[in-house]
């Protein structure tokens, strides 16, 4: 007989296997009862009869319990008409009955389910946004990889603030002072220098006292940095990436899209062209739509919900006043005051999901933003040296996989979309 | 004319390309220059004819420095016996001039190139380091997806130590302190309620004083739990994962290996078994080749080095003693003082690069052992949770990326394996 995951039992109609699972629900009728067993692959009802068991067996059966794990043998068999599948339970042991499983059907606070989050994570919504996660986890891996991008992973402890020494967590680093990173940017330009397309994927920090939907301390984000590229090519390779990830969800998540009720919809748009406006473009838009967002400012997140709204698919807005960007973002060169840049923004109220920019790439005039900029030159002479040995034009952008995840699911709130949160207020379990 | 990568100049033989490049390095004989390009993606020499070049273009051609930015646009052709490419120079154009590269032929000390760590990164050995690197974890990624994996992120911001206090880095959160995570171990536990087979992958940090050459303050790790595993198929799975990374290096790094005179024999034995042997067996036989070590004791650096030079392939060291190891391993059924764990020892005199064991599900006898280890119970309430709440026999294990890293590529210090090492004495650039 074969040990199997649930998520196998098609290939198993009409022959008796071995699962080990969890009891996700269970209810009886008469001498029948109903085991609803998860195994973290997937879901399959189990059909425990009593006369099938021996008398011990049929006794033990009732002492079932929400969450108890238990390893069943029985017969998998088809439901005639849909795609579901039962197993009539032969034979049954539990490894434990578990206590008073405190995740109810009732209505909990969201406080009482962050702290049981350890829990919560098995709960059906939870378990098919970790799924998508992981997809759109896997799905970067790959296209990062058939892109010719190397992963260089950059540092978590720095020495200094990359934008200024705002919203960072300090750490006594032995008889020093260090920073948590907010973004690995400036690291892996260096590296564009060696392997020409780099990116990095991993945990940044912000210590924002936000207390936002959009806001995490603790997330996170994936930049990719490529030598010898323009904006224009740079965009496509976002564009190709978004929509790579979004194909992938579609291809293997469309039973967890149903467990959210997500309306797939604006998703299979993906296969189109994004949208792209430049900044005064979504200024007077904005102003049109009723926002009170004046000339030159930038948006803020209710500007980016009330825009987004508007459209079925991402959004790039380019060309954002230079000013209120950061100082690595080279100039658009018929303008001056603009910044060779574009955000990308996802659609249905979403917002921003991708920063990108040329970086300036003139020694004498990054030089002069980290002076306007009143950084601490002497942190950014590294950074500084990658335009004095063979500096070439070059681009990039970062992701927030949260705020992704948050899209791709439907989610109200971006502290569902990672298995352990980290707020302003929260930082257990 | 097509622009291409280096890497793909062998389907361009007989035809003008245009390579956007870095000049590795450069040489004349008369009125022939020989550049050595290289664009992140390959190496390749391209032949500057000065008689076929304009006047201006021919004088502007010595101005080439070592690390200068070019695009050269030229004929391919093919080294008649080898499997060599070079570039026949029709017109070129500098990006940018370097200055005098700091990093030259002679040699330099190694706090020097750590300094210039930004720049050093750029040549052939550190190249090939951080490409079999990404190997490495591109690898890790496949086998994970193909045998059912789901990525689950732990935090690194944690409220208390996994495995007790020392060693944590302390950052203020707030109103409050948070530590550096050491391991997502405990936090993956949970997940595999909900996923069955859950990882993450992401840096770590220790707090070490140490400065061997084994030890960074700030690494990559990959934690791995299965539900309903044993300790016997859990090693199987890390065999399999092993040797799929090893393979993925040895199909796609020849190159690298080549460059880092890396001796492959060791590497291609990975498709014969591991070895496996207890710890007992392992002192008999550390203390046979003249270790001081005791009974009982835990393998210290050296030991692991004398005892994995006598191999060629990894070895499994399982069953050690319970008290030298962590409180959440369960116990050997046969002989309560030993823990049910193995750690994986690289051949060759590296050592350590997994820790694994099956874990405690059973709530009282691991409440317990919190006590026993002096270990804040409040903090473990959501540990134990676990074992309340469909607790199932479950194991895991975690691998440490940089040292895996020093044995493929046969590096005397982990300190070259990561892109930006951080150490006690080191945090910048």
């Amino acid at each position: 007989m074969e040990k199997i995951f649930i998520k196998d039992i098609a290939k198993f109609v009409g022959q008796e296997v071995e699962i080990s699972a969890w009891v996700a629900n269970h209810r009886s009728s008469g001498k029948i009862a109903f085991w609803h067993l998860r195994d973290g692959t997937g879901f399959v009802q189990a059909i425990v009869n009593e006369s099938e068991l021996s008398a011990e067996k049929a006794s033990e059966s009732k002492k079932i319990s929400l969450e108890s794990s238990v390893k069943v043998r029985g017969l998998v068999s088809k439901h005639p008409k849909k795609d579901e599948y039962e197993i009539q339970v032969k034979d049954f042991e539990f490894y434990q009955i578990a206590d008073e499983y405190p995740i109810g059907k009732k209505e909990h606070g969201v406080d009482f389910l962050l702290d049981n989050r350890h829990l919560w994570l098995r709960s059906s919504r939870q378990w098919a946004v970790q799924r998508i996660r992981n997809t759109l986890i896997q799905a970067t891996y790959r296209y990062m990889d058939e892109n010719n991008f190397i992963k260089i992973d950059s540092p978590i402890l720095t020495p200094s603030a990359c934008e200024g020494t705002t919203e960072l967590f300090e750490i006594d680093y032995f008889d020093t002072k260090a920073y948590l990173s907010q973004s690995g940017q400036l690291y892996i330009e260096a590296a564009i220098f060696a392997h020409n397309r780099v990116y990095d994927f991993g945990p940044v920090f912000r210590a924002e006292k936000s207390k936002t939907r959009r806001h995490l301390t603790e997330f996170w984000m994936m930049d990719a940095e490529m030598a010898f590229v323009d904006l224009e090519q740079n965009l496509q390779i976002q564009e190709e990436l978004i929509r790579f990830m979004i194909k992938l969800v579609l291809e293997k998540n469309q039973n967890e899209l149903a467990i959210l009720e997500r309306d797939i919809k604006p998703l299979e748009n993906i296969s189109k062209p994004f949208y792209k406006m430049n900044h005064s473009e979504a200024i007077k838009k904005l102003q049109a739509l009723g926002s009170d967002i004046k000339d030159g400012e930038d948006l803020g997140g209710d500007d980016e919900t009330m825009l987004t709204k508007q459209f079925d698919n991402p959004i790039f807005i380019t060309n954002y006043p230079a000013k209120i960007k950061a100082f690595y973002m080279k100039r658009n060169a018929s303008d001056q005051n603009l910044a060779e840049c574009a955000d990308l923004l996802a659609p249905e109220g979403y917002g921003e999901i991708i920063g990108g920019s040329q970086r300036e790439d003139d020694y004498q005039v990054l030089l002069d933003r980290i002076k306007e900029h009143k950084l601490p030159q002497k942190d950014f002479e590294w950074y500084l040296d990658l335009r004095k040995y063979g500096s070439v034009p070059h681009g990039g952008f970062g992701f927030g996989l949260e705020r992704i995840v948050g899209w791709v699911c439907g989610l109200e709130h971006v502290r569902e979309t990672i298995p352990f949160p980290r707020t302003i207020y929260r930082l257990r379990p």
